[in-house]
């Protein structure tokens, strides 16, 4: 298991700052989408630097126009990008030869897909597959029996993660359901302390799923 | 019928100097999503003194925190904004009620939105409804039937935008369905003349549909 910190509606010092000390902590450091759209994909290179040894996802949340986006967020230096599950299936095959082409990982964002929708884009082996219940609509009841559900409706897919109000408890919950990827936004970055918070939640994810960093 | 001129793929300094020429021609000047992806909002505020007496639309294609994402577009100077239809309903009314409440126009992208979808959210009567084939997909075969089919499924929504593929030839065959908004990017910012090119759309639309500026 994988933590993905999201730094999100911040400045752009601030999200470097941010990433600065909380990259030890992260497998991937996410600039977030209010990141990219107040700053544009420059905000990636500015905080690249900053992320060490962490990966650095742009949740560039791509719906339309693949190829561009794909390409201008590996320009700027992203090693992951998003792209919804929303978009037509011809935008999800045109962003993952970009990102196959160019050494990215593309990770599909499934905020208010259907099983149907899922259904019609199993086909791409090496992308991750986001749960993420939206920002505006509260957060997921039990992230554990979600993902526990999403595997088993669909055994084909082999990279899974999960963002939208993971908090610890619902962390050492997840032993079972064991995603790929917890992606924690607000509940590290928004605390008083985000590096203890990061701390605990690294903590709980030893714990619960013997991860070793 | 107004004329909506999609500025796409540029530096900012190109969409600059595209709006100043271009804005005469226009009732909305769109700031595209490469756009603001490429150099955040603040490519807003850069065209608005350049577009002059048409509206500025930033092409934001918002999926998730749309309260934010709306009033930091509202902040930089947008009279319009995108949210993508695929949005969570909650989303969409959240950006409703920033645009209503600031004055600024709401248009919802229908790209991927399937009728049952477009259903649950017919409520928001000063938003504008836009058909969208998806630049990765290819143009819409038959624009004017795309349009005359959506006002009969949905008589209750009085807005309509369309875009996508839109040419000369398919602009003059949509008198009947006489959408209120014809978005055209490509069509005439990637011509060789697009000064001249908004000239000759201006032309058919107000031979098409008597429309006056």
């Amino acid at each position: 298991m994988k933590l993905q910190i999201a730094i999100d509606r911040v400045s752009l010092e601030q999200a470097e700052l941010l990433t600065r000390k909380l990259a030890p902590y992260a497998d991937i450091i996410e600039a977030g989408t209010s990141l990219i759209k107040d700053y544009g994909f420059q905000a990636l290179e500015r905080l690249k630097p900053a992320a060490g040894a962490a990966k650095l996802l742009g949740d560039a949340k791509t719906i339309d126009e693949g190829a561009y986006e794909f390409r201008q967020g590996y320009k700027h230096k992203a090693d992951l990008l998003t792209v919804m599950g929303a978009s037509s299936v011809a935008t999800l095959q045109t962003c993952y030869d970009v990102a196959e082409a160019s050494g990215t990982e593309m990770m599909i964002d499934l905020l208010e897909c259907r099983p149907e929708k899922v259904a019609q884009m199993v086909h791409f082996p090496n992308a991750i597959y986001c749960l993420h219940t939206s920002v505006d609509q509260g957060a997921s009841v039990d992230p554990n029996q979600e993902v526990l559900a999403f595997k088993k409706a669909f055994p084909m897919i082999q990279r899974v993660a999960i963002a939208g109000g993971i908090n610890l408890e619902t962390l050492a919950g997840m032993a079972e359901a064991n995603p790929e990827i917890v992606i924690v936004g607000s509940g590290i970055v928004k605390k008083d302390d985000p590096v203890s918070a990061a701390k605990q939640f690294r903590k709980v994810m030893q714990e619960t799923c013997k991860y070793s960093m």
